[in-house]
């Protein structure tokens, strides 16, 4: 299989108000991604909620996103669990519903060490035939994976990518240099063209859900090393990283999509929609880039 | 109904290999703990594995947990939950299968504001006719409690107890002395006669599921003001708070619970069982105590 | 020697508005402490702004303190530096000035592991004939002293006492345990009583310099075994703590001490003094324990 | 005064064996460094062991450093203070010695609000008449700056540079775009090329003292804009940050310039000379980049 690139969204879990999936909208949502131009999808991240939604729910969103790329782009699919147990359980599943890579999370309560998370990745490997990327997360997991660990990982011929939402690039660029079979992909939390000049894939992020042609564009230009357009370009659209940052990430990406036009209903209770203020800084940047009325399918 | 008071063992999880819940070990658990005098059950906290069980487990472990009461004394149940619907959901199930309390945890992902806080420890007051102990646990829960929002909680008719697994004791003296009529426990993180002399009503904690006649004894003796000889045994007792703090929790309770004869299982994986020499810790602290080889039923 | 024992308050730094050593006033404290029944005084602490003090201002401060004590009480005088030299250095000449005991405080600035924190401590031991208090508090420094290393270091003839600024308690009853040569004193952030009824010696605390009396109260009590009137009286004390714990320390012992006469001056800039409404509670709370006009000398 | 540029080494502090600086090993480092072509010199940074030096030492090191340059580079001068009055009293020092910009730190010790923090700042900038360069750094210093504190404080026509010392590369790119008469350097823990190629100036840092030539080389290029030739250097330049990330930042400088021929003795007790191994470490670096033996001076 050829590596993954580009740029691949988050995409959102679009719920009704009885905490149902909306397989409709996430349907349009995804349709509408790859016409703009998306190199892939990613369900089941941060901002689908993932952390919020219960198995059958999760299986939902994969089926629907799986159906809807319909082989066009690849999907990703994040599984995240406290036991190597139900972690298999739950990657086999995604398999079966289509997932084409698995972004796989050791959710960690008691603290294990090196030895015990390694046990966690590779039975995982071992026991689902589809690419891996591995994901650590230092603000939302406990359980941050060493570089030495990382590059232990690496080889395992199907744990292929990796994705780190610190926001200490340098880690990344320590992982190229230590794991050059790794691909390596940016989160948010990184800024995807100094990531890009140094050696990565592509990125995968919240932002390019509501951003997509602009998040393409960047891509490209980067691609074609025309580095002077991509910093002007990037150094405008951080500001959607620091408004993500700034508040809920679900909500943002909500209310950025429901200004778009897709019923994709509130984050999951006891989380809140954004405040009008907060709602009224997604506006604008969907308005400074062009991105707010230009889907086709609502 | 009165108050609960005294020692609440928190239970383990007893598993098969195959990674079910073993219902008979967990009874003949619970009936001696009785036996030996405890004067509650803890089912589904930290020691009880409930962050690596899925949702069939924990109602397997509420039901077998209360059927083995038989009233004889109050059985806790925790939820935990990111979701309110699904605290909600988790604690009605309990309800229905015979919890008299429900231990109720909010487990974060995104950051919460107070007021989102506040809402879920409402809802599921207001949904289900049990009492609430909230709990805060600064080491595995993102989401702290301000002793401002636990006063107002406390309004509630039905939030009646709390539990804090800070070691700051201060935070628990602080509570008694701003919520006189919410009800206060001590964690094994807190020394349990020391919450005790304060005017806590007693402590839920995994020690006293392999010590609970020493615990009950100590116990006995605050409650007494023997607080000489009360800090003696307090002082001997420590060495287990001290190596559960250092191993893996569930992995010593199970560890000592199998040293007693019950077939308790090992921990889910990717946790581990204790090395042969944590072991020996475990094992030496039984012996000391005489809490080694009492058990009725085995 | 014969054991340290009993309420040490620690002592403010006075100050002129020119930034130097009001010597007067601290004498006039020092001496209104002792007439107040304290055991003892602790000089460049937290509260006593001793990190905002430069070489020249620190002697002074112990030199007014021993000059004072007269012998009365034992004087114990704070030691903090980043180089073994500096340390020692300072060390030499508090020891010149009349001071009784070094409260010695590593200050790291990178990171340093057990051996160099250790020769830190014994290097200091070895070259001032001096009892030592080892004191960590992990909240303002950055290097812990794990309780092996502190068994360890109880074994030098010097290193007699240690005071712990965290607020886990039963960190403090596994150093008795250890270590029953090592005499243990409670901070601020400790529960006097819960440590005293362990087998703590007493305490050293900002709160006993503005509350001598009750402090000293609460100190027999516990001495007296009567625990259930300490335990009331604790109680109602605690709230100086909270107060403490919630504004700038040095500010609150600086309002306490204006508040009963003394000419104390305003903490180092940047710093602030407290705001009016802060200032209030403290008022209130030396009004409730009658603390507010009984001093001697002014 | 046209604005800093380009690559400033943070210079070590070279020690004699009783403690005082070595003026004459200090100026020939600094000679070859401008020989080497960088752009300034950086003294009493985290490199030159400022936490670990009185006032009479840094008084010193800047002496020399300033003699030494004659006014061909720039020299930046560390200030670092938790009271405002010692600052301003240290950065005039340092004016009076030949400094030609201030890198002003504030050393915390109790919690400051945002309005203290900026007055620190503001009533150094009013006293001092050189320009200042503000500093945050989340590992040794309790206060970071927010991005709004940031903005305000560089209206301040003094206030003209930035340097920031997280890992997190996207906190430059938000400072950049929100203060753009801001000049933003980059610290070691961020990758030179990425902040060059976003709009920084430069950056300052430990490496270059021991890879001058390298350095400059890199900046050159990222001047130049030809990106993949900065790339490809930056990528196999970075072992030399992760090295530095590892060991004692110190140790690793005074091991470089050991090697290179210099006698800067050894880092303050308690902190310890590097390992064989780490020290073996340096050597292969340097002699990757063929900077072990081509100084001028020694």
């Amino acid at each position: 299989m050829t590596k993954f690139r580009g740029v691949f969204p988050y995409l959102p879990t679009p719920l009704r108000s009885d905490g149902t999936v909306n397989g409709p909208v996430l349907r349009a949502i995804c349709d509408d991604l790859i016409g703009a131009g998306v190199h892939g999808l990613a369900a089941l991240g941060s901002t689908g909620e993932y952390a919020y939604l219960d198995a059958d729910a999760r299986a939902e969103v994969v089926r629907h996103t799986a159906d809807a790329a319909q082989g066009r782009v690849p999907v990703i699919a994040g599984v995240a669990a406290t036991t190597t147990r139900e972690a298999i359980r739950q990657a086999k599943r995604c398999k079966e519903l289509g997932a084409d890579c698995i972004l796989l999370v050791l959710e960690s309560y008691f603290p294990l060490d090196e030895r015990q998370i390694e046990s966690f990745f590779l039975a995982v490997a071992d026991s689902v035939a589809l690419p891996l990327l591995i994901y650590t997360n230092p603000q939302f997991q406990k359980t941050d994976l060493s570089i030495d660990l990382i590059e232990r990982l690496a080889n395992h011929p199907q744990i292929q990518y990796v994705k780190d939402a610190s926001n200490n690039t340098g880690r990344l660029l320590s992982i190229m240099n230590r794991c050059p079979e790794l691909g390596v992909f940016a989160a948010s939390s990184h800024i995807p063209i100094a990531v890009m000049m140094l050696g990565g894939l592509g990125w995968m992020a919240g932002p390019a859900c509501i951003l997509p042609r602009t998040s393409v564009k960047l891509y490209d230009l980067s691609v074609a090393a025309r580095w002077g357009e991509a910093a002007a370009l990037q150094r405008r659209l951080w500001r959607v990283n620091e408004v993500f940052a700034k508040f809920n990430l679900a909500a943002c990406i909500k209310r950025g999509l429901s200004l778009q036009g897709y019923d994709v209903g509130l984050p999951a209770q006891p989380q809140s929609p954004l405040s009008e203020a907060a709602g009224a800084e997604v506006s604008d940047i969907l308005k400074e880039f062009g991105e707010l009325g230009t889907r086709a399918s609502k």
